[in-house]
């Protein structure tokens, strides 16, 4: 029997978790990876910090270069090709070699789909100009950095104000520019309530940085006072980014950052007749099987199901991406593995606070259809006599009648990022509210009061419901 | 109909809760506090700190005053009171005022127990010396703070390297005093599994206390080269303590602590008949009723529910304490609340790392009966490419078979304290090891790696099963 060929898709989280995942299970596997960059194995979300400088090299956000890919895993690791089709009946796919523009066909027995995602790019003129960038790849991060250096601009306006768009606000008032973050919400962050989001923005004003919200983005303009052409790969105005015009005022901007939120790179599973879910993501089984029998998907290109609504949703996440990729490769690999579901926990870091949420906001639990309610309590999150941060804020969401907890959101100077995974847990257990303020949860004054703020919140929701 | 009458026997944490949770539900009822020391609703649990200055004021680690008691929850709350007595039948106690000597007997309609627990004091000769302290009560922590400002003590001998041993280890380092921890066992802190406490005696002797293990007391020594009464409340000699004799050793000391294990205070539970368990705690039902209908017991002198073994306990705890108290306080008023029971959480700080449990540790489900297995890993607290501290080290100890998750062990310098308590959350859940390992964490560099620490233990620890 002639040796099994698995080809993988991209290969950054969920790709070379699916390889590597797929070569411990089958030591005899033929591994092909295709990756588009010139990395593998990075971490997106390391960029923020990469380019405040808090990680000096590119090379650290690299988990495992290529290179140990090919000698310690067997795993054929070729950087710098795109696939541009699948012909999942023949079993064939095409791939360019980008340095060359060489094509060729390659033939696959087995197939992860792991394409990731790419900035969300509305169809506003001027996203084409010199400056304007996404915050996504190594390359990415390396062009922000060599610009900021290089260039020197002194005005940011950053377009979008979730978690990369924050972390990118921070990172760049650490590199001394004036920030002004735009969004067309009527708050930052919409993954949590208007209540949680109106801490994080004071806290971003307090570090200087300009927030204009309800303000849709209608151009980014050039040096030359024109600006690109809308949706154009190409060049635009060689003289650079200008301003940003939005909501009618003029925002001056030497760089401008792309935040709009991720979008999956579907269209080679489009192509290839691979059923897409509303989201526009890939639709898969809980083995992470698409449409097509034996081909796989995986992370930022796939949807994910919800475990609080049961249903599929799209969550570009890291940590998601990975275990997807795990699930995928060992299924590739002959396995049976399942993916459980996801409840939507995250946790950024904007200045000096921590903000993390999970399940569903009260905004999301009531478009869902829920009768919910949120309750927030604000408590310290160390004994009332230790010395320390100050208090975090615990918003919980439960369901009206049934007292299902749906979600949780928080923010504080400390002791949030990891606090929230006990409402995490208790989601993944489908408790209620009553459930979760009986926990048995530690306690001692330099880290938590008696009563920690989940149980204070848990207690106090309850008796809302 | 004549005003219902509750008496609480004692006024600290579970005490003060279950008067405060009986005053919200019943406004008419009478509510009678009777407290020993001169203080109530105090933290334990803040004596080091406020020993080692890092809290100023003993009126800080009262969460509550007797004053603000009376004149806003309408409770009678007397201090320097000791109930010596109780007749069930009759109804009626005993009790004496401690200023003068006055006794009285006073009825009660219903009553909560909560006297509390105290610190173990095995006979050894000396412990009733001058310059030898328990470190529990307000009057305790005046006492010890008293004499190192007074006094000037420069050598330190901890009886015991418990929670409170190690804390005023930490504590009594700050205040510049050489440090030897004695304990009769073969590692620190008995909670944990020796390849824990392994760690946690490493930053000890770091910090330059002289930790001595399987060491038994055998006396403590007098400045005239005698020792007091072995087991007497007297003064033995004036002079004050100079040495422990543990091991055939003489350790040097001008003041010695007591952190030998809390034991409980259930004299008085006992004469009056109530039914104690084999932990010498007072026996209770989920409802925190004790062997005579209508007479509740909550805190550190009940037992309680161990939530992994099913069966009763004694973990003396303040947060099991606050969360029994109200449950009893809502019983007495004529509720119908249950207490759960506990997990066993714990965490306490020793100078530079957090040390966190919760379950079983390997040892005790080993001495419970369980075929059990445990298995460390040692991963960063953060993204590997974000500066910050150490590594932790997570154990999970797990029952071969069933896969099911029996306790949790956690040291490391951040990121530990909170982190334990997804597993707290697990193990009320009843889950298996795989199970922990699907959960849905919180991830950004600064706070996480991609793959939680618990997460990563989880599925190595699921291999080993």
């Amino acid at each position: 029997m002639a040796r099994q060929r698995l080809v993988v898709v991209g290969g950054v989280a969920a790709g070379m978790s699916a390889a590597s995942r797929a070569r411990r299970l089958d030591p005899d596997l033929e591994i092909v990876v295709f990756e588009a960059t010139g990395y593998v194995s990075y971490g997106s979300c390391g960029l923020p910090y990469f380019i405040a400088g808090v990680v000096t090299e590119a090379d650290d956000l690299i988990a495992i270069t290529a290179e140990r890919f090919r000698k310690e895993r067997d795993i054929q690791v070729h950087t710098g090709h795109r696939v541009t089709g699948i012909d999942p009946a023949a079993g064939q796919l095409s791939v360019v070699e980008l340095a060359n523009g060489h094509e060729r066909r390659v033939g696959f027995d087995r197939l992860v789909l792991a394409t990731g995602g790419r900035p969300a790019r509305p169809p506003i003129p001027g996203l084409d100009l010199p400056g304007v960038f996404g915050v996504r790849t190594v390359e990415d991060g390396l062009a922000i950095r060599g610009y900021l250096e290089e260039r020197r601009p002194r005005r940011a306006v950053i377009l979008g104000a979730g978690y990369i768009g924050l972390e990118m606000a921070e990172a760049l008032v650490a590199r001394g520019l004036e920030v002004t973050v735009l969004d067309l919400a009527r708050q930052v962050l919409t993954t949590v309530d208007p209540d949680v989001a109106g801490r994080v923005q004071a806290e971003l004003e307090r570090h200087g940085v300009r927030v204009v919200l309800e303000s849709p983005v209608e151009a980014v303009l050039g040096g030359d006072g024109a600006h690109g052409r809308a949706g154009s790969g190409g060049h635009g105005s060689t003289a650079g980014v200008r301003a940003v015009r939005a909501g009618g005022q003029s925002f001056p901007a030497d760089l401008v950052l792309l935040g709009l939120g991720v979008r999956p790179q579907a269209e080679l599973a489009e192509e290839a007749g691979l059923k897409l879910g509303a989201s526009g993501a890939v639709a898969v089984t809980g083995r992470l099987e698409t449409s097509q029998p034996g081909i796989y998907a995986a992370g930022d290109v796939a949807e994910v199901r919800h475990l609080v609504t049961g249903r599929p949703a799209y969550v570009p996440l890291g940590t998601t991406a990975n275990k997807q990729g795990r699930v995928a490769g060992e299924n590739a690999a002959g396995g049976d593995a399942r993916f459980p579901g996801v409840v939507g926990t995250a946790v950024v870091k904007v200045f000096g606070l921590e903000v993390a949420r999970t399940g569903l906001s009260e905004a999301q639990a009531k478009a869902e259809g829920f009768d919910a309610a949120g309750h927030a309590i604000t408590h310290g999150v160390r004994a009332h006599y230790y010395p320390g941060p100050g208090p975090a804020t615990v918003k919980l969401v439960a369901e009206r009648g049934t007292g299902r907890l749906l979600g949780a959101q928080m923010v504080g100077e400390a002791g949030v990022a990891k606090r929230i995974d006990v409402v995490a847990t208790a989601l993944h257990a489908g408790w209620t509210v009553d459930r979760l303020a009986e926990l048995d949860l530690s306690y001692a004054p330099p880290y938590s009061p008696v009563y920690d703020p989940i149980l204070i919140a848990a207690s106090e929701t309850a008796k809302r419901l």
